[in-house]
This record gives structure tokens, C-alpha cells and sequence, in this order.
């Protein structure tokens, strides 16, 4: 049954959910889109950078401290950006994150520093 | 030579194509970028995903299975979405390209639960 | 101190920063926006092309040089879009970093052909 608070993307969709009114955008979709967003700005990079860091044969104490930092940082980011805390609780998490991601960066270009 | 439909994201790109008025956003532009940017969610998650999961040396035709599932739902999912198709045809193609990820995802987990 | 030129994409940053008439689009912003998301359209894909291809055991003078084009041509995409260089640059260097992608993705297509 359509709500009077729907809302989708795409013309076909509203039109089986209560009619083309309902295609347009709402602000906690938009809230949600950015989130996503900036999820995939920051995650991808992560795993592509935890997957090569891994194959540097770190200490697994090391290891564990960055991808535990990581999963933190982003998990209190996704309830700030959800739930619109308070600034700056979102940008300080944000932060935190890229923290460890830095340092795998870094850790992989000093491994890689002696071929170039 | 300009074409009354077009429709450029920035300003410069429009100035080389027939002047400013064609800076403007597209309904079908649109519906692509959203496609891709679904895409995007998705398809990186899944080489993610299927690249770790393939170090776990899984049965090459189960393997074989989860991956082609997921190469025909994005197909369906694209074609859906491209051409506006009849919904649920989108959101079912989409939701049976995610069933070989959890999979995966899954068997990644459980196969590391011995080191948590 | 609030500048009359701040913008923010969420209302409690904008809160924070002097004000609710600062939740707004900015088109500058706008413009880093839609080059950060065509580095996620075609970085991250490179970032798995060449993991892949550097598993095939590729001659490391080749591999450099599909690396380096990519490297030079997002760093002058990346330029032309965000100092709004006058079209083509944006396009012909976009253009120019799929040469490798494609090239990456020939190679490992072909190594796994006798597969299929």
C-alpha cells in the first residue's frame, strides 16, 4: 500500500507504487545516498589497500589493530551520517578511519620504495 | 554539430557543444548515471569478494556457478534499468545478483572464524 | 568564522557553520564532486585490472609503462576537471588512462580463455 512519505529514483518504480507523484527525492533517501557514498569513497580504497598491506607479511597483532580501527571508525561514521549526530562526531570518525589507511599506504610504498 | 537534446555536466564541455544552455541534466542521463553508480555498489563488492573468495580454493564449478549468476543478474539489472523495463524485473535481477556475493561472503567468514 | 561562500551538503554541518542558509549546492563543489566520482568510475576498476594482471606474470618493463600512462593520464584528468582546462583535455586524457584498463583486461582475458 503507497505511503504518503514514498519516494523513488525512477519513473517505473512510482508508477507501481502509487503513481508518478512519488518519483521525486526525499532528504533522508539523500541522507542515506551520501552515506553510501562516501562508504564507497572510503571502503573500496580499504580493501584494496588491507588485501596488498596483507601480502607484506605484517605482524597479525599490527594488522588486526589497523583493520579494528578501520571497522570502528566507519561503523560510528554510518550511525553519525544516519542519524545526523552532532557535528563533529561524523567528521572525527571520518578521520579516525583514514588513519589506518594512511599507514597501510605508507607501509606499502616504503615496501615497494627499493624498486623504483 | 549541436542536437537539441544534448546535455552536458560542465559548463566547458556544454561551451565546446552549441553554448551554455545545454548545461543541464537529463532524465536519461540521469537514469544512466544511476545505473552505473548501482553498478558501482555492486560490482566492486563482488571482485572484491570473488577474488578472496577464490583463494579459498573453492570447487571450480561451484565457483563457476556463483560467478555466472552474478555476470547475468547485473546483465538483467543493466538492461532493466537502461530500457525502464516493467518493475519487479529490476529489483529482482538485482536481488539475485547479491545471493551469489552473500554466499561468498559468507564462506569467506566462516573459513577465517577459526582465527577470531 | 563562517565565509558567505561555505556550503554544506548536511544540514547539522551547516549548523555548526554558521547556519542553516549554508545547506546548500555550491558548483565548484559540485565539479569536485563529479571528478572524485570519475576517479571511483575508473580508479578502482584499475586497482583490481592491475592486481590481476600483475599476477599473469607480466614483463616489468611493460607493466610499468601500462601503470605510468594510467598514473600521467588521471593526474591531467584530474587537472583538466578540476581547473576547468578547455575540452578536449578532459576527455582525451580520460581517454588516453583506458588504453592500459583495456589492454590489462585483454591480457587477462586471454590468459584465462583456454579455461572456458
Amino acid at each position: 500500500m503507497p505511503s504518503p512519505n514514498d519516494a523513488f529514483a525512477n519513473p517505473e518504480d512510482a508508477m507501481r507504487h502509487g503513481g508518478l507523484e512519488f518519483y521525486r527525492e526525499d532528504p533522508d533517501v539523500e541522507r542515506y545516498r551520501r552515506a553510501h557514498r562516501n562508504d564507497m569513497e572510503n571502503i573500496f580504497p580499504f580493501l584494496f589497500l588491507g588485501a596488498i598491506y596483507s601480502l607484506l607479511d605484517p605482524n597479525p597483532t599490527i594488522a588486526r589493530i589497523h583493520f579494528l580501527i578501520f571497522f570502528i571508525g566507519r561503523l560510528v561514521h554510518t550511525a553519525a551520517y544516519v542519524l545526523a549526530l552532532k557535528a563533529p562526531t561524523r567528521s572525527v570518525s571520518y578521520s579516525i578511519a583514514q588513519l589506518p589507511c594512511i599507514s597501510m599506504a605508507f607501509q606499502i610504498l616504503f615496501s615497494v620504495a627499493s624498486y623504483w
